[in-house]
């Protein structure tokens, strides 16, 4: 695809610096870019890059400015980026079918415009929404209901009376569904509590390879609206995340946590179950959340601690070994202070 | 279903308190639940909620006297709600056949009471006892036996000469018996040592969904009788968990370790290779175990610590800040007092 | 398999210690082996075995004589144990063929000499080498590559346009080639930039269980030559990980993190984005690295910190407690030692 700089930044709502009848075929990284390349920068790091990238165009921000350069400027080069890559790389999707080969049990409806790929299972009572699309090996469970133009990538699977709403994309391997983790007298006979509720995922929730969302035990867990979750995540039981929340790779909430609206957990963190976050939470990588944390608080560590109090801590602690000999030194100080004052005082009485 | 209180009481073996005529039709969470519906109270802290909730009746223990409720009191809620909830949403189990559309290599043995879907394959010699449920997706490599009444959910992977015992339960995505991560001359040559031992899972496991078991090197990974694991837990090579030990989600557990019977792993907890946890160890989530545990202990802490222990060390690293300011003051009033006397002593000497 | 002590010795270019016309029968650990049984010291913990074991002959290397045994000396036991069981162990192939329940889309090119198991789904314009085996449920998208006598286990994705090179082993569950996690005003409004790159998967690399690695979002996420990655590890959008890395599991590596050549990642620890690691680094399980780290450094810790370093640390760590009350009952004497002064100041002058 060919498009003149000018055509692009028109596209973009931008302002052309430089050459607007450059010709564009290729969106690239900064570092791979070359002739007729359109490149970004999104993130400072990677401002140096600017003096020796060899692409014809770069995507900036309005604190930009380089004359020599032909750029677009733009508010936002991240989500500009996005546009423009939808641009030259519009999806390549067929037109919908259902396989023949498919395993549709009965009484299940499925919708003539949702694409169907070899290998599907949906199960008794299930509803496909039209403009989904089930790639191969994706099993569906009974009266599970998955909304209009959501994707499940290959072996995907959603048990029983799972609901999935409109616009949803579950990579390849997530589960939805399973049996929580309760268990009675556990360690000494692990008596099963059965798990009868189900899993809701509302509209636009996006949830990364292989994470896996356990149903409530008898109520939902409930992922809403915009959600977006990355690879690998564990959602446990009875657990709610607001609406826009976004939790990255490696995340573990406990059973029946709830998160409030817009909140950010970073890769790995791990919360423990019954507690609440507040809208707009912040939670370091790696850290332990093992508390109620008050809306729009940042918090990192293991026990989590406040951000900033965070930071104190850690650079006192690297400096722990030192102040382990500073406190030693001030001892033998203090013991020779105590002795002489004691020689005096004998001195003096003597 | 409706049942009235009294025949729900005389079920879990437990006393009303109140009126035995009311009529119950379903369990519901102490929030959720209204006009008709029995709910509980097991973690204690939910116990404001029995001033609000909407329920009928109300489970409880025996520590719970409130007149004003109809109550079933029982000696531990948790257990009778698990046997509530089996009464009230039976499962939904179909007439075992064995679909035409799998994939049967000669020679397996697939008993006529097994339930098998489309779309699953299971190797040559292996054998699936009675009561087995393989759901859409599973492979069953070659002389692998599947215990009865055992439920493989859609896509689990168990790979050849692989023994699943009675009644175990693999959450949909679990693999066992992938290769254990061997190598010679690692981050140089990275020369694979072949992985021919095997996994054995005993009577009774669950295993959640996503979960990975890898076979032993020569011998076996095994998983005894009654253990249950969580989500995305690993499992490395040679691995032995005892009778009954919980281990919960994204738990990594390395080449060699053992646990005793009974022990509790919190979620993200990592455990070196090649130690040994005593019966009854419990260890905190995130903490990284290095070490032998003996039985009955407590650990937590990356690297782990004695839990009291850790507890009073956290409590200082938290203060580290105000500990390094109040040593800084000492350090000053240490060096006046030090200056007093030098001084003095000049002016004694002058 | 029946093979004389002499024989597997040199089959090893070991020497015989002891008689070379013992029969062994096969290959065992060291409490486990028996009579006929070849067992094997390679990690020196279990040295003690050596005593007890039941074994008719034991792989050693040459630090280790004891001459009431047969024995095998060889260079690096643990890379003879590989050989040997690849000897007793020979892997169990089928001639390769090409199942008629395949999914095949219009396009694809599957060498005859390849073996494709039944429930496999390959898409349009994809290339499958001689010698690769395809287990069943394996998804295979378009454009994809798998290169000659690579393994894809069962239920394994790889997404459209990923390039696997040759000898290549993906165990079951992996997802290669799911979209970056990469959003525009994340925790407000999560608009996903569409992720339009791929992964590229050099020869020798190993794969474990239900691990995902992302594509890249305009260029490659890149797995070089021999790298060993084990089970349940994310790898993000545009990683690099350098010739033969060794990533244990569940490490997570953010997005575009780049590793040198031979670098070791210690279990479940992650690596925040953007950062660039050396050749040979080696980062401690469970850290949590924060900030280029330049080659052949060994770091440990969260925040990371340099490998000796850490151990100092944390060494004070575990004494916090003492190290207060031995800094309280400093204050203590300093402020007798300032009463002191002061009282007889007062008294000097009085």
């Amino acid at each position: 695809m060919n498009k003149t700089l000018g055509e692009i930044a028109s596209f973009l709502l931008g302002k052309v610096i430089g050459d607007p009848q450059v010709v564009i075929s290729d969106v690239r990284g900064i570092d791979e870019a070359g002739k007729g390349d359109l490149t970004f920068i999104a993130n400072p790091k990677y401002m140096k890059a600017l003096e020796t990238t060899k692409a014809s165009a770069i995507l900036v921000s309005p604190q930009i400015e380089k004359i020599d350069r032909n750029l677009i400027v733009v508010d936002d080069p991240y989500i500009a980026l996005g546009r423009v890559l939808g641009l030259f790389y519009p999806e390549d999707r067929d037109t919908p079918r259902i396989s023949a080969e498919t395993f549709i049990e009965e009484g299940a409806i499925v919708s003539r415009d949702a694409h169907v790929y070899p290998g599907v299972y949906i199960g008794r009572e299930a509803r496909v929404e039209q403009g989904v699309i089930l790639y191969p090996g994706v099993y569906i469970g009974r009266r599970v209901v998955i909304g209009e133009d959501s994707i499940l990538y290959p072996n995907v699977v959603v048990s029983r009376r799972c609901i999935i709403g409109k616009r949803v994309i579950l990579h390849a391997g997530v589960v939805v569904g399973s049996d929580g983790f309760g268990f009675a007298r556990p360690a000494l006979e692990n008596i099963k509590i059965p798990q009868v509720g189900f899993v809701q995922i509302d509209d636009d929730v996006e949830v990364g390879a292989n994470t896996t969302i356990d149903r409530g035990t008898i109520e939902k867990t409930w992922i809403q609206k915009g959600v977006k979750i990355d690879n690998l995540v564990q959602v446990a039981h009875n657990v709610v995340i607001g609406e826009y929340s976004v939790i990255v790779s490696q995340v573990g909430i406990s059973g029946s946590t709830r998160l409030g609206k817009g909140v950010i957990l970073g890769g790995q963190a791990g919360l423990v179950g019954h507690i609440d976050l507040g809208d707009h939470v912040m939670v370091g990588a790696q850290s332990g959340v093992h508390d109620d944390v008050p809306a729009n608080q940042v918090v990192s560590g293991y026990p989590h601690l406040p951000h900033r109090q965070w930071l104190r801590v850690q650079a006192c602690v690297s400096q722990l070994p030192e102040m382990r000999k500073n406190v030693a030194a001030m001892l033998k100080r203090l013991e020779k202070l105590e002795r002489d004052k004691k020689n005096k005082t004998h001195s003096t009485k003597s």
